[in-house]
């Protein structure tokens, strides 16, 4: 930590900040500039992470400029190698292509299965499915909740993939989880911290979406809180952040994939049909985000889109969906990333 | 709604659109235009809300636009006279300015009493006070749980000064309930719709903070999720939206002030403690907000702010609070707005 | 300038930067903390404003943090005393707020003297009309160039009021300042360098508006760019920055008003008409800038407004104008401010 | 055009909107729905494009929905096949790719010379270079004007390489076009309208860069500005806008390519230099744009980029940037794209 002190602070005002640092067990490095003097904090920092904000108010200090990041357990820094989950016999964070494909919302038992089966079909890894659904509004389809789940695990077992599924509030943490091989975190629940306290104390992966205004920083403290309850099983997941754009429901940002894996050792995913809302922009988006470095996709299906109850005019029809995959494959081959063996199985011809 | 056809949009689509309107029981206008064809959607939508969604992704269509204002409960349409909300004889939504002041969390017994002591002599209207405090990092302070409440609950109770405390999740509703008089939602937490839900079933007021990058109709569609569960006892708060500006921790939307009048009968309160995330912007940023029109203010008070375990730097000092209080009372009374009974004593000489 | 050399640097990293910062002319202080080395660079650094991002780049370089701020002449550190600047016998700057009045665009003969005896009446101090006027599409009302600059002068001398206007580009500076008494650089020019010192290094006002999406450090940085020409008399312009937000054309950030006040010497009016782009929100946002310390306030008026070729839907008719002037005098008063002689006369009575 | 009639408004609002709409020479049709009235304009709008602004104004009215896009000679909808622009042999627009790079800014002979080698051996189709920098500080290097101009003509006469850079003036436009092949607008000039039109008069090629808060649409609109002055070589250039993130310079919006394909003829492509800021970052950008459907790239390259007098820590080495082409090559065969025959030399195998 630095602490720059104002130009005209007095010579007592240094002292008594230097005082404080003392206080908080660190040491205190003076550095007198032409203009101004700093002080350099030494020492690590454990029991008292509000001193930045006591010095912040001391008289005479112009600023506080933290140097140590405040996340450790997410940071790469701690653990140079990547995280590599495995759900179900799916890897996520190595070498290999993850693609997580389902409906929106579980609606009726065919439409799940009739997708589960297309998404397997055409090379999907994990199945998708929401059964407790966040709306804006309190008058929209607000999911089937334990009978969806229920469905989705039925469908997730006949087809043999593995289920992720959002939870939205801890009381419901533990039932999700009884269904469910991943539990999902939206991005409007990230900063809902008893939920990432409740998922930090099981025994199954977490998807976590990045919020929608969250910064990088905040996105890894709030694994971090995950992270921190001993489940070190944490997948992010970018879906776009909000801005002033509005021909898009958010703005996808690709430059997020390569700079967690530069921060942190966490696997990272791409949701374009969040991300952008429109089905049309759906597969560009998921091609950068693969050549960008993503470890995996999450792709919005439905067998009749224009008949869905949530979302709908972001997600995929069959056909389109494997359109995708077949377009995914060669890119993914382009940047060194190998699509799983279902897909393999798809011709790799391209698109474009 | 209006539905606005593509350019190219053959007759079959135009005929299909109709019919899935008329499906859902309303009547589609046809308005032929120069170079567009748009249906005009004519009924009252109460039962398919995603007919929107199923339009949007129907061939041959350019755009939904949507008419109706999603929300309803909150809307100035539907009541035209402002809410006024009691509490224990303080009254929030008429012509009376409300202060709401106290820490950022409870830490000890003598800070809570002495803040409590000293913004009620200053002429602050309601307590305020964090027991569960959201924390962006998992290593910070958060918050004394129910000991904290047990404090706040005494000061208050020997100040005479109803009390508000922010709820985190919805098991802690009853809890909460139990000690303050109003349950604060926080930014963080304005789209927790479960805990939205759970605030909207019990008997006591709601302070719904505006979340970081919510839009202000996102805000009204929270409201209305109390709202819809039979709880019209809703105040709504700005406290500044995400922006670009990296100078203030976030940018007060003082225009939502007027908007909120405007499209809503709720009351609406400044939070400028936690827009500005500076002490000393909190008294400029308050009497803005009072001379745009707020209902009232929420202000962070602290015996000694640079050693608050929480926010320090954006609580002001007993004697800033003060300041404070002095420079409010001509403002608010240039807009026609009157302090109320224990402000009143505060010689009204301006600062400026 | 703070160095944070990374955790795994090399000592010879450090000893290649140390050797950077010398051959700068510059002396570094290096602090070894329990996690990381950072160096403090000590020197005034005029030469060699590159050295930051030739740092950035150095093998073993994490962070560079740069704590001298990047403006001078427009800091008040500088000078410690407001900067007033005298209009024709208006001053600017001082405990006197300034209003300026009038239409966007000059249309007609009639239509701009109506406006400038309307806003006189109701005692604005300076007439404020565009010429040249900037518009996002090419198909739309672009001015009436210097017929326009014709009109809004002899108005101006009929009234007595001295005028603003606007240019757009440095071909222009001279002819719009033969007719102008102070020159606007528009939010989207507040970045166009070779204006900005082209209006530099003329002898009168500039009022510059910020940028739609320009932090405050930008903004007085583009001061700089006119204050570093030798041109002293620069008034600062807050009128809305752009966010996600959608109900308002922009959201108009108050907190820039007490911000300027600190970090500078240059006054700082506000234009809530651009802000909002909605004429109902003009006067509440107006009432917020003065409270919060606007030296000043730019209110578009026009006589038929649903009649404008310019921005009809956020002026003011002339009642709505006398409203507004009615309902400021009591808020400046409130915060130590005088209206001047002209506004005087109105009577005070609150609005409210 | 929609206009949304308020749900209170009168018969007569309702006759004076459809009597501004006749004398406007289009025609109103009237739907009258549940709640509201809306008014369906009808008939080409070339003449009176304040229409909307007058009506929005009107008593009675709520909402102005324009439907038609606003701007026509950059749709696809007037010109469904894609703009292909020939500069020197070199194609923008069609399957293959074009690579821009070079220094950003011209400092000295043998730094412009050696980088023109260097990109043009690595498989750079045309050689990128300022000499007239934008700098948000007045104290930073600016360029080294016509002097910067020479060298950089001359570098690319002695390679083969067509030639662009920046012009920041009215002014400037013809000596920048006697050395220039395409002229490039700065996203601090998107909206310096004089300057758009100049361009639009000139005969080169333009490089239309976003505005850093610029709207899609925005950016289309300042395109038709140079369209409707005659020149119909435009190619975009998306190079990320502004977010509340502060790890990035800004946030690329990769979104904008798909669409701009969507919405317009115009060939886009992609800065992942600038959007970013971190040369570590350019290259997984680069590849995301490649593969979310850009036509082409430009790329910052500098011998020594820790010694660039502008934007170094942007910058690749040669050896860098020779890796990127090699990484580009396989992820554009992937989406279908061809890169030219320069650069099919370079050996494709993928890094990743």
């Amino acid at each position: 930590m630095i602490v720059v002190m104002k130009r005209e602070s007095a010579e007592e005002e240094l002292g008594q900040v230097l005082k404080q640092i003392s206080e908080a067990g660190l040491k205190g490095h003076i550095v007198h500039g032409a203009e101004r003097t700093v002080i350099g904090v030494v020492g690590v920092v454990p029991v008292l992470p509000e001193l930045k904000e006591m010095l912040e108010f001391a008289p005479g200090v112009e600023e506080i400029v933290p140097i140590t990041k405040p996340y450790k357990l997410s940071s790469r820094e701690l653990q140079p190698q990547n995280t590599v989950i495995n759900v179900g016999g799916v890897t996520i964070g190595d070498k290999e292509m993850v693609v997580i494909a389902g409906p929106c919302a579980a609606e009726t038992e065919k439409q799940v299965m009739d997708t589960a089966q297309a998404v397997k079909a055409a090379g999907a890894d994990i199945l998708r499915g929401g059964a407790f659904k966040p709306s804006t509004s309190p008058y929209h389809f607000r999911g089937l909740g334990e009978g969806g789940l229920r469905l989705l695990a039925q469908s997730a077992r006949e087809t043999g993939l593995p289920l992720i599924s959002e939870v939205l509030t801890p009381e419901d943490v533990e039932l999700v989880a009884r269904y469910a091989d991943i539990l999902q975190i939206g991005a409007r629940n990230m900063q809902n911290f008893v939920l990432l306290d409740r998922v930090g104390k099981i025994g199954k992966p977490v998807l976590l979406k990045r919020g929608m205004s969250a910064t990088i920083q905040e996105w890894l403290l709030a694994a971090e809180y995950i992270l921190s309850q001993g489940n070190r099983q944490v997948i992010l997941c970018e879906r776009g952040i909000r801005t002033f754009e509005t021909y898009t429901r958010n703005t996808m940002d690709i430059s997020a994939i390569p700079i967690i894996h530069k921060l942190s050792h966490l696997p990272i995913i791409a949701d374009p049909s969040h991300a952008t809302g429109k089905w049309y922009l759906v597969t560009p988006l998921a091609l950068a985000a693969v050549a960008g470095g993503a470890n995996g996709l999450m792709i919005e299906v439905h067998p009749t889109p224009d008949r869905a109850l949530k979302d709908g005019a972001q997600s995929l029809t069959f056909e389109n969906f494997e359109l995708l995959m077949q377009q995914v494959a060669p890119v993914a081959a382009a940047v060194g990333r190998r699509m799983r063996a279902s897909a393999a199985s798809v011709p790799a011809s391209s698109g474009g």
